[in-house]
């Protein structure tokens, strides 16, 4: 079977679909950019040509995302995976730099909403030894909204202690669990001044504002909602932007050149070789955002396809159960969603199977739930259309006539 | 000024010109791969389309560079830099785990060349305390070949102190430095069995056969003979794979888990998403290197690039200079060359640039020396032709004929 582009439509949770027009601009970039007669990937990453490639993606995204002067903006390779290291090491040298005569070493705390954040503390129990877990509204599929507690019942590090940072996870492709955007607000006022917050926003980012100056950083991978694979994004606030090496303190942590943000800071990303092609095509992304009217406009495209999806499934209770049953904590990006027995009403694997299947037919790809969890989940990023969202929408409704009916 | 790729002519020393028709093919993917109707960088790297590309590309360069079963082949994102870090810790690791008894930090032997190999030294400075620099060979543009000295006058530490690894960078870019290829033949048979002998081959890796069996590890950044910048690769010996976290040693490091060798021999390189894009154009270019003949044809070529290049240089011994003195220690990689004052017989930044302005003119680009050392610097990666290192020759003699006629 060989299928058309324009036929199938991409609900992948990630690596996902990137906008057509933009995958062709890049085809021709790879092969002869700007007239060079040299491909994206073929000039130097220090070229005039890609200094511009990567100042501009820059100052795009500034724009979006408001982002102040004096947060740095950091193009680093890999993905989320190696932010989860780079960024409790970076902290912890923060830390150490404000707080020179600190004795032993300062917590870490973690909220943890689902898979991402978890593996997120991990990665930091295995780098420093004070790893706090604050709380965890981990849905499961069967009581997905038992553990959701508000901030003022979260284990928060006493301030007195000087946290180094709390992390949280804005959006859980998994468990299709997305932070409602005030919850910073709701964190007592004196944490919230004292510890730098960092939000991991690697499958949501440009899907809605952030308020950067609430937090201390934040970082994405950008393989979900921006680009190909292979490159990373940090937003960090200047002042927390140290080397390691230079302080003596016992638990700042030798840093990884690759993973230092001040190294990739000082050199405007370029120290070494960069992801080149990632940072072109996304450079592009957020140039067509712009031109869409940026992340308000993002936003409201965001909340339509989403309510048209979560709509349709609502709107057969008996046949079709979202998986975060609060709606608050509904992610615009991952609709996760089990189909139930008619007659028990609990998940069928098999009627999920064939859901799979009468979409797959229909050329609607990749909504299996994640190997981990099992279910359904569709991935409505950026670049799924409208049209799209109701494609969809309207095979769940066919679905559901035939099997309710039957 | 607008040219077509086929009139062009690009002698970088990396990022560097790509094949033609795997780029052709590249386009094609990204919107479209194998008629799935979605491109290569949309898709789950957990798909089995995607899994195809990559033991494909792994079996490939097994074959090519005939990598023993015992070694693992690692697909990492970034690049060299990145694995300047992760070499001399994950080594560590292993040291500690093949050693429980040790007491003190082990040894890491450095041989430097040139600024990679220096820069990787420098790294290994910054994470552990015992850094051997064993020789520096680094050759300068005015003295080129003073500092070379045999293997037999190296500061190799004892083998009785178990180091943890004598690390050495294949082929220097920035110098036009390449290892002669019967370099670790030539150390203590003693050292070569205990200590493990590993190679930065970013720039050379699959220009030439390479002993697996004689080194612990190689690894490349790709950007240079293989494919887009983004991915780095390691090929380690299996019982050298280990995890530190397991480990009691003191001087075992604790590893961020996206530099951990274990972690992605464990998961097939897929635990996090990879850099999709470079994976699947490497692994075209592996496939189009085993079509023409493997290796060894491919050194035939390079040989036949250089010798093309350096031919006509060394007609004109009073205008061009090679910076390489000593032939054996000639790059086929990286033509690195000096043009001389007539008069003075010294190197004239003013010819050069003149020369330069003469190639660009004739539409051969990227051949300036590294902003480090200045010169010139003729790249002929595996991906330029035959006819491409003529045209460049031919260049070379007209401008010495009107330099020294004149």
């Amino acid at each position: 079977m060989s299928l058309e582009r324009e036929s199938t439509i991409n609900l992948g949770a990630g690596p996902s679909a990137l906008p057509t027009s933009v995958l062709q601009e890049s085809t021709k970039a790879l092969l002869n950019f700007n007239g060079l007669g040299m491909g994206i990937t073929e000039i130097s990453h220090r070229s005039s040509a890609f200094q511009k490639v990567i100042r501009d993606a820059e100052n795009d995204l500034r724009d979006l995302l408001s982002i102040p002067d004096d947060y740095a903006v950091l193009f680093l390779q890999g993905g989320g995976t190696e932010q989860f290291s780079a960024i409790v090491l970076n902290m912890l040298a923060a830390h150490a730099a404000r707080n020179p005569s600190y004795e032993g070493t300062p917590p870490v705390d973690y909220l943890v909403t689902g898979s991402w954040s978890s593996k997120a503390m991990k990665e930091a129990q295995r780098l420093t030894k004070r790893v706090n877990m604050v709380a965890d509204l981990r849905s499961s599929i069967s009581d997905a909204e038992a553990k959701i507690t508000p901030p003022e019942q979260w284990a928060l590090s006493p301030v007195e202690e000087i946290p180094a940072m709390l992390h949280y996870c804005d959006n859980e492709t998994i468990g299709g669990f997305e932070m409602p955007s005030n919850i910073i607000q709701q964190l007592p006022s004196k944490y919230r001044e004292q510890v730098p917050i960092v939000a991991d926003c690697s499958s949501n980012i440009l899907s809605r504002p952030i308020d950067i100056r609430a937090h201390g950083a934040i970082y994405f991978g950008v393989q979900k909602n921006i680009g190909p694979s292979g490159l990373a994004m940090a937003i960090v606030r200047r002042d927390l932007v140290v080397d390691s090496e230079k302080l003596s303190s016992p638990y700042a942590p030798s840093i990884p050149t690759s993973l230092l943000y001040k190294n990739a800071m000082d050199n405007g990303s370029l120290y070494n070789t960069p992801p080149m092609f990632p940072i072109y095509v996304s450079g592009l992304v957020f140039r067509d955002l712009v031109r869409l009217g940026g992340v308000t406009a993002a936003q409201q495209r965001a909340a339509s396809r989403s309510d048209v999806v979560y709509g349709a499934l609502l709107s057969y209770p008996t046949l079709y159960r979202p998986v975060v049953q609060h709606a608050e904590y509904r992610s615009q990006m991952n609709v996760t969603f089990r189909i139930l027995d008619p007659a028990t009403q609990q998940p069928s694997p098999e009627l999920e199977a064939s859901f799979a299947q009468y979409c797959s037919d229909r050329h609607i790809f990749n909504i299996k739930g994640h190997r981990s969890v099992g279910g359904l989940r569709a991935s409505l990023y950026n670049a799924i259309t409208q049209e799209q969202a109701e494609t969809f929408a309207n095979v769940i409704r066919e679905f559901a006539k035939q099997h309710i009916s039957s």
